[in-house]
């Protein structure tokens, strides 16, 4: 599980140095992504307590030896659920006064912990770990890379599949198979195929729609590789394009290669979103593209930082964060196109490599 | 998605009942298992929110072209997160004092809410839906039965399999495989495979672990179909068993089967779970038994109610109820046997049909 303690003790001893500036005695980390991030364990039902002494490892009896054998950066306490009274006594013998937290804690989880940590005040303190996050070693972008190699030839795979007649579901089962195939831990979310007036959907499921001459058809597919995501879209064409397509394809194509261009280090997520969103509006689809231009990928597949028109999250290099521009006409259809970006001090590294021309399956 | 609306215009109905019991003017359901269950709609970035006047569907655009075509028992609204202002509007419009939510609700949105809707007093109240869901219908219990059934299919297949040389990750990929021959929707949670000593680990991961002659191998596995989940576990051993094994094995048997015999409506999930634990300790095994004996399946693979030594939950005629005693001797090895029982009026049935008695493989 955790192969290399390594890897995870300079993560605990940067988010020591996160809690000191912001004056925070402990930190509860109960995020499941995070105390991965932190420990490399995977199970659920556990919570790392930061204090000045130390990481602590709150787990059940169902984990206890797991981590034991593997968490040798951590000291672990076997307890009850992360509302034991186990917890308290760990803060209180530390002399806690304020104790950091997720705001991903559920409100039962934070309204346990409000009545047994009776004199110790609770302060939301999310950006901690998750800008720790954000930012991704060279071993993390290993990861993230070799996933989406992965990723590119699945989709090769199913494409050779996707002829008229055939099914979304069918489609997504050979997709699925080819991430086995391809070495792939499996998928980073359910893969999204849609054809024809489903392709209009932006989060369409796949379904029983067979693929028709002249379907626009979006895949929407990401790897986890060794606990790290890929993520990627293709929107291609079955048979010859019509104008129309043609053109809806160009507008989203500029869009993506608008907002890529602008990636580096100091600039904010809203104006990468703003170079995309700005180009199709001014080709009149402005109403037809309705979610963000892209999102961090990492342990998840959609973590910070947001590239959106309300971000307030500034590019800094070593972040992996996707631009991924649509257009989506109800009846109609859809495009969209999507690749994962690493942003640079002084400029970005485009880590998909799958060709961006529109593609004509063939249809006989 | 939601081919029956009338599936799901009584459960709202059952709700608004709920509310008006509670005093409350309204509830927001963003528990995504609850808003399934109340809509059939499975897509993630939607709200209920349940009034006097009616339900009304929030979701984003990404799925509201969806909503509107399939949910005609709720209205659709168009809205940013469920922290959107659209929220405060709808609670204002009528008037709402007192609004119930989920204590499974992200702090994040909980303060948000708190933030947006001032004057309207916010009140936990997760129980409303939670207990709606115990209780199965008809149209639920043939889902879960037919989960099972395919489960047990599966599960003869890898047994089949299951050969000294063998590894934890083979047979996993193995039951993966069978899942989708055999027509289920998929696993209900990853698998567990767990032989040899890391059977003395209650949720091992499949690993890279050979079986070996002389070992207790554990399969822990499940099947989703149309939404809901299937829960059963055996244990076998390689060859012949030694007569620990079979001391052990037993043990754990006589304890469902004591389990099992307490459950009817009006008993306490604790005292099924005594049922259980009693015997094991009184065998001497009492500190390898951590955790508890049994928990509801449904929509989601763990729901309510609880079978555990803290239970409060009290059984009703309806409920699914897993009962799932286990030994685990760290280093040696451990056995868990599991079976879906359904709670009747004045009985139970056990829902699993797979033998019980203890499976020696063939080991050439």
């Amino acid at each position: 599980m955790a192969r290399k303690p390594d890897e995870y003790r300079p993560r605990m001893e940067r988010l020591a140095r996160g809690l000191r500036r912001e004056k925070l005695d402990a930190f509860l980390v109960w995020d499941r992504a995070n105390t991965r991030y932190l420990s490399g364990f995977k199970g659920s039902a556990s919570l790392i307590c930061l204090t000045a002494a130390g990481g602590h490892f709150l787990t059940d009896f169902r984990y206890v030896t797991l981590a034991r054998q593997t968490l040798s950066h951590l000291r672990i306490v076997m307890t009850e659920p992360p509302e034991g009274a186990q917890l308290a006594k760990i803060l209180r013998r530390h002399h806690t006064k304020k104790v950091g937290f997720e705001e991903t804690v559920p409100y039962r989880t934070y309204k346990a912990w409000k009545d047994k940590l009776e004199g110790i005040e609770l302060v939301e303190a999310t950006a901690l770990v998750k800008r720790l996050r954000e930012e991704k070693s060279r071993a993390e972008l290993a990861r993230i890379v070799y996933a989406q190699r992965i990723a590119e030839r699945v989709l090769d795979r199913v494409l050779a599949k996707c002829r008229p007649g055939v099914t979304e579901k069918e489609l997504a089962r050979e997709l699925l198979h080819a991430i086995e195939d391809e070495g792939g831990d499996g998928p980073s979310f359910d893969p999204i195929i849609a054809a024809g007036p489903n392709s209009a959907l932006p989060h369409a499921r796949p379904g029983d729609r067979r693929v028709k001459k002249g379907d626009f058809v979006i895949f929407d597919l990401g790897v986890f590789m060794d606990g790290y995501a890929s993520d990627m879209t293709r929107t291609v064409v079955v048979g010859r394009a019509t104008e129309r397509q043609q053109r809806v394809y160009q507008t989203v194509l500029e869009a993506q290669r608008r907002a890529i261009a602008r990636m580096r280090a100091g600039v904010g997520g809203k104006t990468v979103d703003h170079a995309a969103r700005g180009w199709i509006a001014g080709k009149g689809f402005g109403k037809y593209f309705g979610h963000g231009t892209g999102h961090g990928v990492g342990l998840e597949i959609h973590e910070s930082p947001a590239q959106n028109p309300q971000s307030k999250d500034v590019l800094r290099a070593g972040m992996v964060v996707t631009v991924e521009p649509g257009i989506y006409i109800p009846g109609w259809g859809g495009v969209r196109i999507e690749d994962m970006v690493l942003v640079k001090r002084s400029g970005r590294e485009v880590l998909g490599r799958f060709p961006k021309r529109l593609i004509e399956l063939p249809c006989d």
